[in-house]
C-alpha cells in the first residue's frame, strides 16, 4: 500500500474529503453501467473512462478494488402478437421478438467500444434479469419496514412516510416539498398515492415481455431497484465509492439511497462520485440534434460534423485532459489539438531511453514526482498530471539537445515514472498500427528517393529494377509531374 | 433461402437425416457452453468450431438462425469462514471470496479465445444464474407431473417412474435396468430413492455461497436444469438443433430429454448434435497427463509438448480438416502440415485475381460449385471442402503457370466462389499483422538490395544516405560477412 493521501469531491457532502475505506486497503466501487438497448454514445465512454481512471490509480495506489459495473438488461419492450406471450411460446417461439437477442448484441457492441478505449475490465459486471430474485427480496424488506405500498400487483416507494424518518433529496438538495409542489400527475401512475412516489415492482400489462412471477403477481422490477441490490450484493450494506454520470444524481441516485436506508436502515454509500457531460461545439449532445456521433463515427470520421477520424488514443487523451467533474466541449479543433498533444507526449516519452547521461541532473527527480501525485491525490486531477506530464516534456528535450543534463539514475526513474503514468495510470497504448504506417511509409519515401537520384543519374537499371521489386511486394508507384507516390494494388 | 438439401448426423435417431426446422426458414439451435470456473481447454475450442461452421453454414444458406449458447455460472464453492455468510455479509463483504468475481474473469477469457479464433458470437449467451425462477418454474411443472420427489429441501428427478411412461437412455442407449445394477449409493447422495436419480434442486449446506430461496428452501439449482430451461425459453418448446461436446451425451443430454419431457410432455430437439473429442499424440487430453495446453500456449508455443507457436488461423484450419464427429490428434507434424495447407489455400486464393484470362476455360465451374455444395450437404464435411478447394487451387496454379486457361466470367465466379467458402463458411481471416510483417520485410530485402549494389559499384554516397534514412526511421542495419541484416533499434 501506498502512503499517499487521496482525496476525493464527494457530492454526498459537497466536500473534498480524505479517503479513508471501510475496510483497510480494500476499495468497493459500484459505477452505474449502459442500458444495452441502443449504442454506446460519446457521452457514456466519457463516464466510463472517468472511473476507468480513478479504478487505474486506486490499483497504483496499491488498493486492492472490486470494481462492479452492471449492466441494465431489463428493457420494456412490449411484442406486437396479439394472442400475448403464453399461447404463443408453445407453437413458434422463432417467430418472436426476443429482448434477450437485442441485450446480447448491445452488450456485445458496448465491450468492443470498451476495449477500444482501453478500459480495464470491472470484475463483476452483474445484470438486472440476473438479480430477480434478490430484487424481490428487497422489495419485501422494504414492504416489512413499512417504506412501501402495494397497489394491483405494483410496489410503490412510500417517499413521504420515508421522509418523516429519513431525509429524501439528501443527495441532490432538493426539498420534499417543493418536488410535490412541481410534480404532476401523469396517465398511467394513478396508482401512485403521491406523484412523488417511484416504482419497486411493476405489475406487467398485456403484451409485456420481461416478466417474472412474484408474490405481487407477474411484473418486472422499477427502474432503481437494480443498482441498491446489486450494489450491495457485491459489496456490502456499505461501500466506499458509488459513481455515475450526474444526469443519474436524481432521481435514480437519490432513490438509491432511499431505498437501501428503507430496507436495511444504513446509508448505502460513503463517497458519491458524478462525472460532468460531454457537449458538441457548445450544445447538448443528442440524437435529436443531429450531434451526437457513435465512438465508430469518431474513428472513422464519418460524420457531417466530423472533419476527420481520430485515433482512439487521441479521444482517450482529449477526455483525459479535462476534468471529470468539468462539462468537457467537442469539436474538432480540440480534437486535433489532442492528436498534436498526445503526438508529443508519446515522443518526449520515446526520446528518454536514448538519453545522453551526465555526472549530474538538472531536474530534482523527487520534487517532480511528488507533483505528479499531489494533482492525482486531488481528486483524479488528470489534466494536470498531464500538463505535468508536459513540462517534464520540455525538460527531456533540453537535454535531448544537449542544453540540460540528467544522469543515470534519474534517467532510470524517470522513465519508470513516465511508464507508469502514461500506460498504467493514464491508460494509453502505443498504436502499433500506427506505427507500423509509418514504418512502412518512412522505407518508402526512402526507396522513392533513391529512385529520383538513380533517374537523375540516369541510372535506368536501378529506377527499373526498383519499380519491379515493388511491384512484386503489391506496390505500384506513379509517376506525376508532383514527383512520385505510391498506393497498394 | 438457397433450395441446397441439408442432410445432418441426428445422434438421436443414429440416422443422417435430411434437416427440416420446425419453423420454415428458421432455425433454432443451442450448443452447451462452458463452466466458467476455469480456462477453456483446446477440447472446448473444437466443440465451438465445430458449431461455428455449423452455424455460419446455415447462415450461408439463408436461414435465420436463432443461435443460443449459455454460459454455466452457478457454481459449487464453499466459503471457508465458521461464521458463514449471513453474519459475514453485514460488515466486511470485501472480505469474501466472491463466486461472480470467478465467473467474471473466465467469461472475459473465454470470449477472448472465442474473438481469437474469430468465432461469430452467438445470438444470445443466457447464464444460469440469470434464469433462477425459471428453473425453480420448472422444477414446480416436473414435481405437478409426478415425476420429482422433494427430501429434506432437496428435489430430485424419479427416473423410474419417468420411465413407466417414457424411455429413459432414448439418446445414450443405455438401459435403465443396466444403469441401476451398475449404480452404487455414493457419500452425501442417501437422500434419493434411487441412485440413478438426479437433483434438480438441492438444498445449500453451511457455507455454500451461491443459494437462492425458493419453495423447498435456500438451495441451488442441478447441474442438467439450466439449459432445458434456457433452450425451451429462447427456442420453443421442441426446437431444432442441439450440440455439444459427445461427453455431454450421458448424464447431461439425456436428463435434458427427461426433464422437457416430463415437464412439458414433448421431446425438446429434433436434432442433436455431438462433437468429437481432441487427443494429444493419440492420447486424451487432461490435466492430469500434462498434455492439456490452452489457446495462448498454442499460439506463442510456450509449452514443452509444443516445438513451436501456431496462428490461430493454423489451428483453425488444423480442426476443420477433420469432421466434427471423428477423434481429431493433435500433434506437432499435424500442425505444422496445416500450417503450409493453410498458407497454400490462402496463396491461390490470392492468386485468382492476377489470373490471366482466355476466351475459353478449361474448368467446369458449376459442377465444381455443386460439388463444394455436396460435401457441406453431407452433415458439414469440411475437410472434404478443403479437398475441394484444394483442388481448384491445382487449377488456379495452372492457370497461373500458362498451362490452362480460365474466361473472365469464370474467373470471377470462381473469385466469389472462394472468397464465400474460405471467409464466411470456413471463417478464416487474412492474418493482416503478418501481412504487414512480410511487406515490411520485403522493402528492407528492396532497400539493402539497392544498396549491395551501391556499394558493388563503390557508390558510397547513395549507401551511406540509405544507412541514414533507415536509422532515422529506427532501423539499424549490420554488415557482417554473411550479407546486410537489420534490426529495430
Amino acid at each position: 500500500m501506498s502512503d499517499q493521501q487521496l482525496y476525493i469531491q464527494n457530492t454526498l457532502t459537497r466536500k473534498k474529503e480524505l479517503f479513508k475505506p471501510l475496510v483497510a486497503g480494500k476499495v468497493g466501487m459500484y459505477v452505474c453501467g449502459p442500458t444495452v438497448y441502443s449504442d454506446v454514445h460519446l457521452g457514456n465512454v466519457r463516464t466510463f473512462l472517468s472511473f476507468d481512471l480513478i479504478y487505474r490509480y486506486l490499483l497504483h495506489l496499491g488498493y486492492k478494488v472490486r470494481y462492479i459495473r452492471n449492466i441494465t438488461d431489463v428493457g420494456h419492450l412490449v411484442d406486437d402478437v396479439d394472442e400475448g406471450e403464453d399461447k404463443i411460446s408453445k407453437k413458434a417461439r422463432l417467430e418472436n421478438l426476443e429482448p434477450m437477442e437485442i441485450v446480447q448484441k448491445y452488450t456485445n457492441g458496448f465491450h468492443q467500444v470498451m476495449r477500444l478505449f482501453n478500459m480495464l475490465d470491472p470484475d463483476i459486471e452483474p445484470t438486472a434479469t440476473g438479480h430477480i430474485i434478490e430484487q424481490m427480496e428487497m422489495v419485501e424488506r422494504i414492504l416489512e419496514k413499512g417504506y412501501a405500498y402495494e397497489v394491483n400487483g405494483s410496489v410503490y416507494f412510500d417517499v413521504e412516510k420515508y421522509n418523516e424518518s429519513f431525509e429524501y433529496g439528501v443527495l441532490s438538495g432538493r426539498k420534499l416539498d417543493e418536488l410535490m409542489s412541481n410534480s404532476r400527475e401523469l396517465e398511467g401512475q394513478s396508482d401512485k398515492r403521491n406523484p412523488v412516489d417511484f416504482a419497486l415492482w411493476k405489475n406487467a400489462e398485456q403484451g409485456h415481455i420481461m416478466k417474472w412471477d412474484s408474490p405481487w403477481g407477474i411484473g418486472f422490477p422499477g427502474w432503481h431497484l437494480e443498482c441498491s441490490v446489486m450494489s450491495t450484493k457485491y459489496l456490502g450494506e456499505t461501500f466506499d465509492i458509488h459513481g455515475g454520470g450526474m444526469d443519474l444524481k436524481f432521481p435514480h441516485h437519490e432513490c438509491e439511497i432511499a431505498q437501501s436506508t428503507a430496507a436495511d436502515g444504513v446509508a448505502p454509500v460513503k463517497y458519491w462520485v458524478h462525472t460532468n457531460m460531454l457537449t458538441v461545439n457548445g450544445r447538448k449532445m443528442s440524437k435529436s440534434e443531429g450531434n451526437g456521433f457513435t465512438p465508430e463515427q469518431l474513428i472513422t470520421g464519418d460524420h457531417p460534423l466530423l472533419e476527420q477520424g481520430y485515433s482512439p488514443m487521441t479521444v482517450r487523451f482529449f477526455m483525459l485532459q479535462s476534468h471529470y467533474a468539468s462539462t468537457l466541449d467537442f469539436s474538432n479543433q480540440a480534437l486535433q489539438a489532442a492528436e498534436k498533444g498526445y503526438q508529443r507526449l508519446m515522443q518526449a516519452f520515446d526520446l528518454i531511453e536514448g538519453l545522453p547521461v551526465s555526472n549530474i541532473s538538472d531536474l530534482d527527480f523527487e520534487t517532480f514526482k511528488a507533483k505528479c501525485y499531489e494533482v492525482m491525490n486531488d481528486d483524479f486531477n488528470s489534466p494536470k498530471l498531464i500538463a505535468q506530464l508536459f513540462e517534464g516534456a520540455k525538460y527531456i528535450q533540453s537535454v535531448n539537445a544537449g542544453n540540460r543534463k540528467i544522469d543515470k539514475s534519474t534517467k532510470e526513474k524517470l522513465l519508470n515514472l513516465y511508464r507508469t503514468f502514461i500506460f498504467d495510470v493514464l491508460g494509453f497504448v502505443p498504436n502499433l498500427e500506427k506505427g507500423n504506417k509509418l514504418l512502412l511509409e518512412g522505407l518508402l519515401d526512402t526507396i522513392i528517393e533513391i529512385r529520383v537520384q538513380a533517374k537523375n543519374n540516369k541510372d535506368w537499371v536501378t529506377s527499373d529494377a526498383i519499380r519491379n521489386s515493388l511491384n512484386a511486394l503489391g506496390i505500384v508507384l506513379k509517376d506525376s509531374k508532383e514527383g512520385t507516390s505510391w498506393d497498394l494494388k
